[in-house]
């Protein structure tokens, strides 16, 4: 999933991430809540309607970016006292309080309010933070369930309504990852995700992480991976079983001239790419690919042009679509490839 | 005519142009020999392959930069003396240099270099000013003859060559501009434009100047008058007979949140469009009103979100575009309309 933090995949228009193909984006309801305000977004229909994406939306909780952005004020049992980051006012989020903005955006997929645990944490934190983050999951829950009649599409696509999705944490301690998981599963979610991941942890721990809990997360429901990765370890998470994962990483990475290829990364800034007429990436079809050379985007780069931004993030979107597209088509019983067989 | 001065029109892609229906883009010679210089764009085949703009283009002299950006040393009758406004080195500018700049960028049309004379000039400096542009116009051009083969396409279009513009000065002397243009037209360009307008003076003399000049100009090769104007205006001086312009003001406008529309300009920053879900321009089909909302376009521009500048220009440019093409069709005989009749 492209990642739309503030109703945005950063410097690409809808029509392009159609083109692209991509069939569900992220929007963050920190920064919606923030600016425009998720009562404006209400009134004016949804999230949908308000940026023009006819296509699936999932929005997060909010609550990774009240811990990583916002001057925090206070953690209690009842939810998180902060500050903006924009201006500094203050504001109170609570499991209800994530959930009735997330109503209000009115995106196909919810997530559950929860605690991020940091890395690395001590095992008394991560129980203690695990604690809470159940607690409030069953009150995102029950919140929930009361309200989601409210979803501004409510009575336009016949009393259908939103989805949501438990958290799995417990920091890098398998036996609390399973009593998340465990426990969520009990609550009877419409998807399970696997949250606290990609903070800093080696990526073998990622790995051992993902690989423990994914086999207690039915497989009949979407499993979604928050906040990774790299194409490689994308690819792997899927054929272990991952159904979803979102990452700003094609689109940042891609804002400081950093280019996923089929022949690994490339740092278009470099002068060898000064008159190279080669396409970014030889094996790409994507509109970048097909029109524009490195030295193009190289030239783009270093002239601060905002084009440059635009067109090495949909050769990225492209690539890791693509990578997503390759393990689908692989999985399938008629490929002849066994991967979930 | 979008200007692309470095090789980009601002934050829209080459595929959207296209579909705008731009046929003619126009590059700065000063932005691109600095970045990334002319012989590295000659050993790529010129402009048109460096950027992936198959369609015409337009560079001016570098004069215009040269005299607005850089850290001016010295004006002699040979050339001018520079520093570059991105490094401070030092540079000399001459007719011919200049011309074997744009004859290495290959654009379909070049430009003479001249001397942008400011405003307000005493009469006696817009005459030393108009003897330096003529003696320079006449250097252009006899150094274009001597090496428009050395186009990098030369070849490809079996031996066709690019086209060069002469350029009036004069002020806002009427007198000159009369001298200036009797003594470009015997100097046979393949084209001719009116220079030093839109430097600070009222528009009514600007006004008053084309209509001065233009009857002067052959009828029978284009008439260009160089970075104006506002809707309105380029509308007015096309209705006089003016062939072709161009003006950065559709796209940097739109960067600061300025929309052209129909119902006249808009600031799409404004408070009042927070919820506005018309488009911005109730009357325009290009695609940015056909999907977007006055709503989202604030929004864009309130979180500093790149896709803000992008939307904006590709409408305002659409609606640029969109007045040239109501006047041609209003000039075309079958219509009924006799602007030229």
């Amino acid at each position: 999933m492209p990642v739309g933090t503030a109703g945005t995949v950063k410097a690409v228009t809808q029509d392009v991430l159609e083109e692209l193909g991509a069939e569900i984006i992220l929007g963050n309801t920190y920064h919606l809540y923030l600016r425009p305000g998720h009562e404006a977004i209400r009134r004016m229909g949804g999230l949908h309607k308000f940026i023009s994406w006819p296509r699936a939306m999932l929005t997060d909780s909010g609550g990774f970016q009240v811990f990583s952005l916002s001057a925090l004020r206070k953690v209690t049992d009842e939810g998180v006292e902060f500050r903006s980051h924009l201006d500094g006012s203050s504001h109170f989020f609570t499991p209800e309080h994530s959930i009735d903005i997330q109503i209000a955006l009115g995106a196909d997929i919810c997530m559950a309010f929860d605690e991020c645990t940091e890395y690395p944490a001590e095992r008394s934190r991560a129980e203690e933070s695990l604690r809470l983050t159940m607690a409030w999951a069953r009150r995102s829950l029950d919140h929930f369930r009361a309200h989601q009649h409210e979803v501004p599409w409510f009575n336009e696509f016949g009393g259908k309504s939103q989805s949501l999705f438990g958290i799995v944490q417990g920091g890098m301690y398998r036996d609390l990852r399973r009593e998340s998981a465990e426990r969520l599963v009990g609550m009877d979610f419409d998807g399970y995700a696997i949250g606290g991941l990609s903070v800093g942890e080696p990526p073998e721990m990622t790995q051992e992480i993902i690989a423990e809990v994914l086999p207690l997360l039915p497989a009949d429901k979407p499993r979604y991976v928050m906040g990774v990765g790299y194409p490689d370890q994308i690819e792997r998470y899927a054929r272990m079983g991952v159904d979803m994962m979102d990452c700003v990483l094609p689109t940042r990475a891609a804002r400081h001239g950093l280019l996923f290829t089929s022949e690994g990364r490339m740092n278009i800034k470099g002068a060898r790419y000064a008159e190279d007429q080669n396409p970014p990436d030889t094996a790409c079809n994507c509109p970048v690919c097909r029109r524009y050379s490195r030295a193009y985007l190289r030239h783009l780069m270093q002239a601060h042009e905002a084009l440059s931004g635009t067109l090495n993030s949909i050769h990225n979107l492209a690539y890791y679509l693509g990578v997503m597209e390759r393990v689908r088509k692989s999985l399938q019983p008629e490929s002849g490839v066994s991967g979930v067989s």
